[in-house]
């Protein structure tokens, strides 16, 4: 059975020595949403054709956190991202804002984490414009949908099972 | 009808003025759950009393983190924190843990963009160190619960309505 | 004749000791410009009504920017901002963006740093997105245009003397 | 005719794919000046020789500041610098002391934004450092001077137009 | 007897509520010294008079260092400092570099981490200066020499006991 | 004889030319204590196993200063670490703590300075913790072990001499 690579075999955390790993071109897409009021939502896609953009704002918080994911998540390595994009759609039904993010990089570790701290702060970021309208907000169904590159390979949600 | 108070009359964002606000005590507490398999549940479970301590390192990353609000949520004003603390609990049934923040200041801003933060980022720690076994993790019902202080006072979840 | 203040009687910097200073409420505004080619104008106009929004985006950067000046500027005592904002305005003739800052706090230093590092990384910003079709734009023209509040009171420019 | 590539061809901004591009040896030198009162100048002067070393402190804002370029222009890619000089220059007829800073790496994307920010920084750097005694000083000229490197190959201002 | 503050009664860490503790005015002073060969001191002495400021430049990195202690320390709340000042002294008999930081606040905590941090930062960036010619330095005796302020007033190294 | 590198001709500080520096496999290893108390060390002993992990928390706060170790050190050019682990150990004779720091990277500078800044910032993060019951505490003996790598190849402490 697998067990958690960021401690070593006294129990101790680490960063994981990637040093003899291959430079692969990686890629990740992660998911997540925020659901509110239907109030909220018109008022947030009103404001992104004209003026109070706050889903413009949400993706330059998200491309500006994905930089910082190795600050943030302690054990992450640091590495350079060569792409970052966000897509925004609108569950009307569900009265939520769906975000989208895909990081790529070329080098020893994957982006995954990149790509979900971008949604997360996307998510956060849309909570701090329209909380002073909404304050019961949910985020939720953050997830990798899918990633490629590396010794692993290919993945994506779904088929999902332990490792 | 009230508006999105990050846009000036003219719809351009900006740091609202906070100057002429009185200095209360505040607090926020947040709220959210990563749910996984039930084997990389045991896991976690194992390591925190023993070693791997998933969550130990996942609370040290959250309070970090909402040191770093203002840095990664656009129009925040920057904050004094006066307290944080979290709290991880198991729902055995849905193979999830829980994680409940709260933050605290003495100023003129609220701290739920504070205590957010450290939630999302408490359960990004947590995917990290497990995702070497288990991708598929879903993060979700994340929210304020409710938050006390200021000209709005207290508010819990539950009862929340279009402001 | 007056001395720089941020270096010790034998000649060694340090962050000058404030806390004799009352907490006043400070204001400062700045401003700066950047100059291009026509054409660069004027694609920079058609965005900022519809898409590929540029000045929307130098805005955040520099709302950003603001709070990170402490980090920046090695002297600079770290204080809590309450307000900034930002106003563009086009010069048709000079083929130019002017950039104008306000930012307050209340506390015992001044914020005229905070206005001209946000100033600073709005032009930046502009050059940035622009410069794949124009890299001879030029920045000038930044100042301190007033600052009131604390000891020295208000100052405006061109009252300008040596202090 | 060219467009903004920092936005897809939706005008959502998203940081730029370079993976696909080569690593090569890039270079960027850029130049601004601060103009001030004749005696501030001296009292500069002065200090570089002896004591209160007004430029010393003023290069090392500069290098720490380039090293935080992605951190602060939101669409800049993260790189790793393997260069930075900057040399002050006195222009006694105007006042002014002018900067030139040189920034090198080897990579897929430029450094002129990292020559630029370093300018920035080390001219508030100037600033803020004389400010207690000539708060009219103007920052100006600011500009790319010349980069080699990439697809785009060499430029020099003077040489610009509309690419 | 006492125990480990930054714990609670669980045993899991936390954010230290200070939120009902006084704002008084804290002062710390901390020291620490790095040991070399003689002729890598004589370089430093020569370099702080003429050129290759040495110490002018770990100064500079060590007043920046204070202000980043909170997002260095897990645990550490984050403060406005006042004031920060370095003195550098050289003991020729031992070969080394002796500096003392004074920090200072007016809030609710002490300020003994910045200063300890800053001298940290002081001994590395020597470190990194000098270890082209000396790798083998040594830095030591880094301790608070005294603070005052807060619930537990003075406090002086050397009638140092278990509290 | 040799010089201090971080300085040009002038004497001017610039960030060291590396880009015609071969990618090696560099490693380093840092070494440094911290006497305390025989009782503050029993209550840092009994939580390691238990609660109140203080070591544990050390640890982290070391690996994430580890990879800010650019942005603390003026000159330090920034790099992709590949590996950081921590080891504690405890010398009950002279109730002290030891830790040892190991750094990896691949690339054309050296990782000594980031194994140096995560040994001090895991002692400051034990003081921090433990100041509240022992302020006396002293941090020392801190110093480079060895390192393997780069154009200087090995070296090793104690074979030192002025290079």
């Amino acid at each position: 059975m697998n067990k958690l690579t960021h401690f070593d075999e006294s129990g101790q955390a680490h960063m994981v020595n990637v040093g003899n790993k291959a430079n692969t071109h990686r890629i990740a897409i992660a998911f997540g949403q925020i659901s509110m009021q239907a109030q909220t939502l018109e008022m947030i896609l009103a404001g992104s054709h004209k003026k109070g953009d706050v889903l413009g704002i949400a993706r330059i918080a998200a491309i500006q956190a994905s930089k910082k994911t190795s600050d943030l998540i302690p054990l992450c390595h640091p590495l350079a991202l060569t792409h970052v994009s966000l897509e925004f759609d609108t569950d009307l039904n569900a009265n939520s804002i769906c975000c989208t993010v895909r990081t790529e990089t070329t080098g020893p570790t994957g982006v995954e984490m990149e790509a979900l701290t971008a949604v997360q702060v996307a998510l956060l970021t849309i909570y701090d414009m329209c909380k002073a309208v909404d304050r019961g907000m949910v985020m939720g169904d953050i997830k990798l949908l899918e990633k490629s590159g590396g010794k692993s390979g290919e993945w994506k949600a779904g088929e999902s099972k332990l490792i």
